[in-house]
């Protein structure tokens, strides 16, 4: 079997680590790993497989030789490498939101549209989180009757802000059950026993950027030009899964039933809904694993033909690191 | 001014003991207060204004001479001491949900429809608290154009599964926070960094009990008996705030201006909505007081019409306490 040279670019990072691990996991075929961070994490030693990596600072025209960029990074390094991996070569498969939407970047979620990724030209973009979780699930529905609409709420855990978030929230809990001042850094207000309907920056007509990735990335990745979402971005004090309600339109009539088989054998996918035993989607049972949860599977009270569901998902690994090895694996099956 | 003998019907739990402060910070006119429990709360002694009263057993036959009960207590018990209220002429202001739904018992928001109240034949039943917080901020669109239909997901706290659901979270923290085992007692799972997408029973469409109330209830308190609502109710790890994602779609397309100008002039709803500044409505901000917040006010980007927003408020006194004592507020000046 052909074995790959890998990087990861911004390994240090939540994103980054939890590559690592899905990895390791996978048996990713590896000749040789590359770490790559900023120069305050450059020079730390991190085991793989046994091994100890030293990590590289990220610098311009270092990068011969690696077949497979994985992007862990925010969009302004994957922005700045980004021609340093085109001219040397390597494919880079990035998790930042700088080329999702540009025309000759596929956009991947391999369950959905996989095929797309013989169209790249030297980057794949990985989606965003909370839309990887929630199309992996409604795509069961796309399958059946083209999407038109979706209306959604998320409930975004603390993990998408990164390594600290989580840290952030811990030590929040701890400060109200020890009655100690409440510290916020990472969040813009305290988030234990909080909400914060704010992810990302706000835009003209009041969604954040967050929001609209919904839409934009949906369409994209759904081969949808003309879908329509309404989406509204909480932050909830959960650790690592996030959470979507979302009432789908499609153009057609279908069944609950229809629905349940097709997620049942849609892959990524585990069909969780027996209400009556108290059997639905919780974020503290998915985390730590790839699969998306989708339950409390229902017929739309406000549209003739929409269907409600609720879905949960690891937004570290399948909203991020497992999805961009997939896709990773995906790339090397097809050049086989 | 005329003053009244109150009895409060479950004095010891949550919203019995929130009424409490609610009546005595609104300096409600009372000649005599008798506070009602079970056997497990009789003869404890609770301080109201200075003095002491002492908890009795609800049993039958032991209500002449109070003029307005206020119920804080379950369905079971509403209903087995509903025809005492009404033998001894008393007016029964019922939070639980056991009258809501009959014709002659009026549903009342007072900030909507406290005209409703003239029509009681004894007894005057409060709502839901997600849909009274809920329609306290939409009834001003409402008032604009009529509501044809509502897509919400529920953001609900805690304290809405009673006095020990709080608890119960900070329990859970604690247990996180130290490494303890984690107990579970008042809900179903873990609610300490977790979300439990199940309030109340699931019916055999796959809607819980809760979720119809944003419907059912929404169509007697706005008077718009063909309302459709789609609702999604979830625990969330908060203490005691409500809040809701919601799409609303009235019959008229209405600008966002329009809307901020009625908002503003709406009474019990504060507009907080400058994102551009952060500025929002959060649950830890609206907790303790009797004002529901809204903001993220959008255009809906599915519907022609449609109006998004986010609003939270208290759910144990807006959602409860608060609108039940104003209730009793407009009966007394009705009958002035």
């Amino acid at each position: 079997m052909k074995k790959y040279n890998v990087g990861i670019l911004g390994a240090t990072g939540a994103v980054g680590k939890e590559m690592l691990k899905v990895l390791a996991e996978r048996a990713f075929p590896i000749a040789n790993l590359r770490l790559f961070a900023s120069c305050k994490s450059a020079g730390s030693i991190i085991q793989f497989n046994g091994k100890e990596i030293v990590v590289e600072e990220a610098k311009h025209g270092i990068y011969d030789g690696i077949d497979i960029m994985l992007g862990a990074a925010q969009n302004k390094v994957a922005k700045e490498f980004a021609p340093d991996f085109l001219k040397a070569g390597i494919v880079f498969i990035d998790n930042s939101s700088a080329f999702r939407m540009e025309e000759e970047v596929p956009l991947v979620v391999p369950e959905i549209n996989k095929e797309d990724i013989l169209k790249h030209h030297g980057i794949i973009a990985n989606p965003n989180c909370s839309t990887i979780i929630t199309l992996v699930a409604v795509n069961a529905i796309n399958k059946l009757s083209k999407i038109k609409a979706m209306i959604a709420s998320t409930y975004q855990a603390t993990s998408g802000a990164g390594a600290y978030g989580p840290v952030e929230l811990l030590d929040q809990m701890d400060a109200i059950v020890n009655k100690k001042e409440i510290k916020t850094s990472i969040f813009p207000y305290q988030i234990a026993s909080n909400l914060i309907p704010q992810i990302g920056s706000f835009l003209e007509d009041g969604y954040t950027t967050e929001e609209m990735k919904m839409q934009n990335e949906g369409r994209k990745i759904m081969h949808l030009p003309s879908l329509k979402v309404t989406c509204t971005c909480v932050r909830v004090p959960v650790e690592r899964s996030h959470s979507i309600s979302v009432t789908v339109i499609p153009k057609d009539k279908l069944t609950l039933e229809d629905v349940r088989t097709e997620l049942t054998k849609t892959e990524g996918v585990k069909l969780l809904d027996d209400p009556q035993n108290k059997i639905y989607p919780m974020p503290l049972d998915t985390s730590n694993q790839d699969t998306v949860y989708v339950g409390r599977l229902r017929e739309d009270k406000v549209f003739e033909n929409g269907i409600t569901l609720w879905c949960t998902g690891d937004q570290v690994r399948k909203g991020a690191a497992t999805n961009a090895i997939q896709i990773a694996e995906k790339l090397i099956e097809y050049n086989a």
